[in-house]
């Protein structure tokens, strides 16, 4: 029995990025899974945290936020800065991009300097932290790739691509890159951030109000590592064809 | 001698409008004028502000916020989320914004309803705050145009359309909608908010820690007045185009 | 006919000011326009803001604050800290009042100080946002003058006179200096920003969500350069009679 | 020897009240003790507090708000809307008048209203808490009479005057009604809050990081009782005067 | 070679918990794993979320907070009330205990109330989050008692009891319930949260800013489900021990 | 007749110290006023308040902060970081016991270093800031041993200890160290703050929306006094048996 939107278990929706969405940014890029669309920035602050000034190994930091935009969802959303402050799931969701981000990128290289990555959800339709982490690592290299050329830095300090992808349990089927209306219904909902070399960053999997057994566990795994080395050749080309094609910031063109 | 993007001081920079730039909105558009890029959402709320319950007319509302990225400037500009509060301009210029739409809807027509503008700056080169009010009436005509398609609105609230436009003293010489390079140089700055049939909305005019005389105010008017009638063809168009060609949401592609 | 308070159509209300209203203050005034009164201080902080550390030239700053007493209105007004933060509307006023200030304040030969004026509305009839500008212009002539005399300052920074007066179109009629019931009515609002030379600083005319035409424009224009002429004289008999009358703050006396 | 403005130990500073200082409230006063000014205002809100919609026996309520204006004293303070909070010894002292005054009211008689009392300190020379609270039953009782003027009320929820001074240890000797410079040296400052029949409502004595002796408080006890009854004298000939001769609002006229 | 402590890799810390610690809590336990302390309430509040009033299906919703006490670690750690919003990582742990709760309580047997979860932790040294799940299910165990001898309740809607651990790497070696000093060195640490009958509800792995392998993941999953084991066993004796020998509040007895 | 708990007039109810209930602050305590229970901590911080920072005398500060957990009381109460501010009773007690102590602490012997003092009810039956008060003292001194200890003082700056009663008039009856029950219904409330020789460091009776008279004041006076000196008994004997006893910090051990 095919999914809501026609995809067997373990497809996962098709996935782009569109480099230079916003051209002020040092590296951008629109990250586009299904209907799923996150704005991905990473800008360079030429400062550290206070608390890091008393650290002994002098060294960057990388720090993350993650907003969804109020006509993100069909529903609009209030804005945070309406409410005075962050909600409780955009606070998880954008510690969970730092860390990610962080566990692949050599912070000491950086220098003292702030990688301030930014995602912002233009769509939502499942996904959308998965996505932000995907994107955001296509963000940082085209970033990295920019300071390098402007001999900023001479080094790339990001050791490896890392993307994320969800998984789940819906009416009993493990499934890959679930979407809004899956995610809904999942008796069980999985985030795996993984590396370009099989390396795991994060697992979090969660029952969502119920349980779930180790054999649904093993099977979530399984298509999430499927799903992972799939969206990791999707960031390379999109990395390689943005460097390669585009000295100049490209427009904003999408697939068709 | 040419402004230092090649204009003729009566030029406007090139406008255009990508309809369904944020497809869960129930009217969206992303407007561009020369390198300022802003996303415009119009979404309905079923509900009115509080205060208005008490009104004996009963009606509708229309609200706006206005938001900047924080990769829309060339250093990263820190969320208001992140500050717990709003800051001054984004206050003074989402009120303008909701003060221009409010001039030009019958609010009456809406029934017990919330038009909610959205105006994020994807890229800030000048003129932000008059290319959200002229993206926000075309985003608001194409929410319009799908409520009563859904026969939600049996006929449009929208009198006429209304545009904004930029005009300022730089060096001396008044110019029609500088950019970010002339803004900062400019001795006088203002916005013009004009409808289809040549009536004001808003008149600001600000000489920026400075003064200015009746005849460049004069001079800036005239400027304003020519650039206020080529956006508004330039609105219609984008409507009427919008409309014909795209029944189902159209894909964001950036004029060539 | 006539006014609702018989003024003719291009009359201003009574202006009075009251010096030293706040005798702590380096200088201070009540401003009374018929019935808006507002407590008017200019007091200097010998510091900058954090922003202007980092300019090449160094200078002063000049900043307002603009908040309306709970008392003012005749429905109790909430205090902003009970809520927490500032209203829109009162960060859209202390921003034209720093910036009308500021337009006639020299801020280099301020030194590194900040000038802080502080507008307080005790009692609220129309046209409290044109009355602290001009009340704040004579508070802060006061002020300078007596930091001249203690040495603090060699030459004054304040340049030349600035006044604001609100006009507006009620029942089709231009009218100069409106109060609360004719601004309730008006089909436009207009607030003109002027110095003792003629220039403009600020034109603000809003259609108060409707429109209004060029010849309305025009109209306003010559009423609110009428009234800009009186305030600026009345202004100039108190700074003049307050600074030869007063060598000592005057104590605040009330009538028996 | 005598204090620093040459008063006696037992001394109270001259006090007055000036009426409909702010004519847009129900009641309002000017209460100044000697160079410590206080506009004290009390209006009725046409609403309760939600906790008190489940109390069994229905009635009023008394609430109290205490703030320093900015050019209340030497050097500017800033404001609690400017911090986004209400400092901690403004809440204490706002608590305080609060629970003063409902000592005095009788709330079942207010009906289910709220009497907002509002004190804004003009200028701070020592004693600002006890002028509040003296003031604000002069503005509550210029209120309540106008209440029932209007039919409002039927009668006087208020009891009796309360009033309070401060007394302190200067130097070893006890005074009565401190102004800042005493207040400043003072071992010992205490508040007393008392009824015009001699009942006490409040005492409020700290050693101000030091400690008193029981000696020091009974002669504190009776400097206080002293300044009391001479405070209640002068209410009553205020409220007398005020109501007398001022059937109308008077208009606030300062000396020309 | 042994743990800094003396243990085992596969051992737990001691592990103890004193109920009753709050008397006037529903249901409250001192959890004690280690040097770890944990203050573990359960509450009732008649009331339900705003957003579940509108859900078609009766019932109740449980929710928590958690915070460090400012005295629980060895630098005093400033209260989140002091800094005027909760922060990210308590936020984060606090929807984490919540939604473990969730995942064993029927909501719908609780009736239209909601189940408070208080953790408040008096002492730090590692697994303050899975001490506060391992506790709190003892809490909320001893509440659902007593409601049902005041037969608020007719039946328990705790379906099975749920206990939760930490595991790591350190130093290349997987390890269970890791202490302060061990979370510091860790490469990788993991929390499970599992249910009696071995159903998953929680994992969550992070490489803390590095990577980890699949085997490192088996071995972590392997040490963690002998961890639950013994967790929900001394779950179960502290529930049993409660309620037979405690029918009475107990005091709080401490050592003579 | 005897209280509703079989004391007398002038009977303290039971009062206990349980030394290092918090082992990572440097000295803590639980104390038990009958059923009132609080967490005391005296911590040390190695900075001082900006404010003091530009004061002549280099010296230190002491700091109270005071809370009540939510379980405290039989209705859950909320927490203050959940609300965003502490609320205004918060305010008032932590500003009250942060005077306290001071008045017993030689600032100047601690060093540029802050006494951090933190009282958080357990459990709350009336009396909470006057046990804040004892406790934090008691706190206050097992630290400064510990401090003494670890030279980093080299003299105790506590010049001799300091304790807190509740005294008042309930059904006509003066009573000492009321219970929640006698306090609400109490037509008087008083808190006395005294030192071990007997001088006085606050004095603060309210007539709880009451009045009260002078003989009543007098009254609740002598009782005070009473408990005052039962009070720094009990203290000293807790302060010399946790010394003599505990040389190592005491485990918290519960009963078996």
């Amino acid at each position: 029995m095919p999914r809501n939107d026609g995809r067997k278990n373990d497809q996962l929706r098709p996935i782009s990025f569109t480099p230079n969405i916003a051209p002020h940014s040092t590296g951008s890029v629109l990250v586009a899974a299904g209907n799923t669309r996150v704005i991905c920035s990473a800008m360079i602050e030429e400062s550290i945290p206070n608390w890091m000034k008393f650290q002994k190994v002098p060294g960057g930091w990388l720090t993350a936020e993650y907003s969804m935009l109020p006509y993100s969802t069909l529903e609009r959303k209030q804005r945070d800065s309406a409410k005075g402050r962050i909600d409780g799931r955009s606070v998880e969701i954008q510690r969970l991009i730092g860390r990610s981000l962080r566990a692949v990128v050599d912070l000491d290289l950086l220098g003292p300097r702030t990688l301030c990555i930014d995602c912002d959800v233009l769509q939502a339709d499942g996904g959308t932290r998965t996505a932000s982490i995907t994107g955001a690592c296509v963000a940082a290299s085209l970033a990295v790739e920019k300071l390098i050329e402007k001999k900023l830095l001479t080094k790339s300090p990001i050791k490896q691509l890392v993307a994320a992808v969800s998984v789940g349990v819906v009416n009993g089927e493990p499934m890959l890159d679930l979407n809004y209306l899956e995610d809904k219904d999942a008796s069980v909902d999985m985030n795996l951030v993984m590396t370009a070399n099989g390396q795991f960053v994060e697992v979090q999997g969660s029952g969502e109000e119920q349980t779930f057994s180790e054999s649904e566990l093993a099977a979530m795994m399984t298509l999430g590592k499927k799903g992972i080395g799939e969206l990791i050749a999707a960031q390379r080309a999109a990395i390689s064809s943005a460097s390669a094609e585009t000295p100049e910031p490209v427009g904003l063109v999408f697939p068709s």
